[in-house]
């Protein structure tokens, strides 16, 4: 990647393929999965014996998931791949490696292409994860990114959406919120303070928490935060096909910005992209307060009867309606 | 998928699943791979014990990679697959599943998606393969699809582009050049005479060559010709080490149009998007003249001497240098 990059799709892939060589030690367990990487038809991958292949694709649009003039690159391409790394975590799943498609406009410095790839490969080797193939091309309009994660999971023990039953607890992991409140408070200032909006800038993906889970086996049904608390929990109780009642002052909620202060009760309730890990936990599995350094809080149980419902303090309940995330436009 | 396209993410995710899950009869093949599809965080998925895993992704972006107001959406939908079952099939595999990322604007009509989809179904079926997941966004502009396929091969016997040897005969499926034809009568013409030109808007992966040619050990090295044969043959030179000698006058080139006539021989040697197989077979073994109701020619050999040269009938010898396939801009 010279100057601006170029327009021949192969010597931006074979770019990213010097790139993706050129960091250092890797986990043992990346190598051995990928026997193929970047710079065939296809790349080869061999699954650990007796294990099932994960496989999660996620957007990352100029304009729609970032705006170029205000996330750095770097975090645009850390965020990219959180997206993936959180759905595999979702399962309870090991990330293998990923695969990145990538579209850029004619005149995109070379210097927007370096950080964004920069701020992935940090969260890949964190993770132990190669990036092992993609496709590049010339975008007409915006940067355009489209990311792949592949990982695996023990035969039959993947954490599906669906187990939740009635009377079981709903755990939420870290806190909620923070990554939303940065986007509101973008709407007073031009450059956002990054180090008070953590959350948002350079999400962490539950991944170790998410393996816990699955190999003590303390949970029915998992998702992760990625389109906010009202929203992922509607989808645990329409694919296991219940409901669930939440308890307003039991949701954590971040503590953002310089001087911090705590977010407000919308946000934890219906921001989106905090990738925390939402889960469900049958009667008598106790839950320590922390595993895998995250903090894990009951804020709810599942119910018989269908519907969302959130009580406040005073005990009054009210109906919960998934409000989804918003997009930038 | 009702009235325009909606807005929300997860609607029109939700609207593919059930495009996806109405066909009636998928092969055992697929469905016994796909142990979740749609509708969790990630697809779960099997392999044949003794398997690797095949992962290929790419692009298919309109104004880059097709105009909305000259190709079917069917046409844009089968084409979109067709590249990554091309890939699987250049390294000899058996394609299990798909995975598509679309974002679309918000202005576009229902029936376009629709139309999409059935494309890339339709061609899904005939190979057995299980829409088994995606993403979907709104697009900032113009529709974004990224395929991604994914296959098993059995270890260790994925047909890499890098086992090319001195003295190997090069061999080609099919016949160039008719699907770079399509685009350079659409200088004249308003609406494509799709009749004409069936390679350019229904090329069909060649999965049954592919897989044939693995299991009877007949080829060393093996790549699709989707970027046209010198730029591919240039791929094949480079990861083997090795240069080649092609005789121009063997290469079998498309007949388009109607009446029936056959393509220059720039369009056959430079084309791109044909989808079929090169490959190289080593000395001693005997190729016949059809597999898998693929016609094969041979058009060259590999040689010591690095670099590419193509002879004319008179034996006369040019430089042949790789020249890519065209972008719509």
């Amino acid at each position: 990647v010279k100057g601006a990059v170029p327009l021949r799709e192969k010597s931006l892939l074979a770019a990213l393929r010097r790139i993706a060589q050129s960091p250092g030690p890797r986990s043992r367990r990346g190598n051995r999965s990928v026997v193929k990487g970047i710079g065939d038809d296809c790349a080869v991958l061999r699954l650990p014996r007796g294990h099932e292949l994960l496989v999660t694709t996620d957007f990352s649009l100029e304009g729609i998931h970032f705006l170029r003039g205000w996330h750095p690159a770097e975090s645009v391409g850390h965020r990219c791949l959180t997206r993936g790394l959180s759905d595999i975590a979702a399962m309870g799943g090991e990330p293998l490696a990923a695969f990145l498609s990538l579209a850029v406009p004619r005149e995109l410095p070379q210097t927007w292409v370096r950080q964004f790839t920069r701020g992935l490969l940090r969260l890949a080797e964190q993770h132990g994860v190669i990036l092992a193939g993609g496709d590049t091309a010339e975008s007409p309009q915006g940067i355009l990114a489209d990311i792949v994660v592949v990982g695996s999971v023990p035969k039959g023990q993947a954490i599906l959406r669906s187990g939740a039953r009635p009377g079981d607890r709903i755990f939420v992991s870290g806190e909620l919120g923070g990554s939303m409140a940065a986007l509101r408070q973008r709407k007073g200032k031009k450059k956002a303070a990054i180090e008070g909006y953590r959350r948002h800038f350079c999400p962490q993906p539950r991944v170790a928490l998410g393996r816990a889970l699955r190999e003590q086996k303390l949970v029915s049904a998992m998702i992760d935060t990625s389109d906010g608390l009202s929203t992922d929990l509607s989808h645990i109780c329409e694919e296991s096909g219940v409901g669930a009642e939440i308890d307003a002052e039991r949701i954590p909620r971040a503590r953002v910005a310089k001087p911090e202060r705590e977010v407000d009760l919308e946000l934890a309730l219906h921001g989106g992209e905090d990738y925390e890990l939402l889960f469900t936990v049958p009667a008598g599995k106790p839950i320590p307060a922390r595993i895998a350094e995250a903090k894990l809080t009951q804020i709810g149980r599942i119910t018989r009867a269908r519907g969302m419902v959130v009580r406040d303090a005073s005990g009054a309940a009210g109906p919960l309606e998934p409000q989804g995330w918003e997009h930038f436009r």
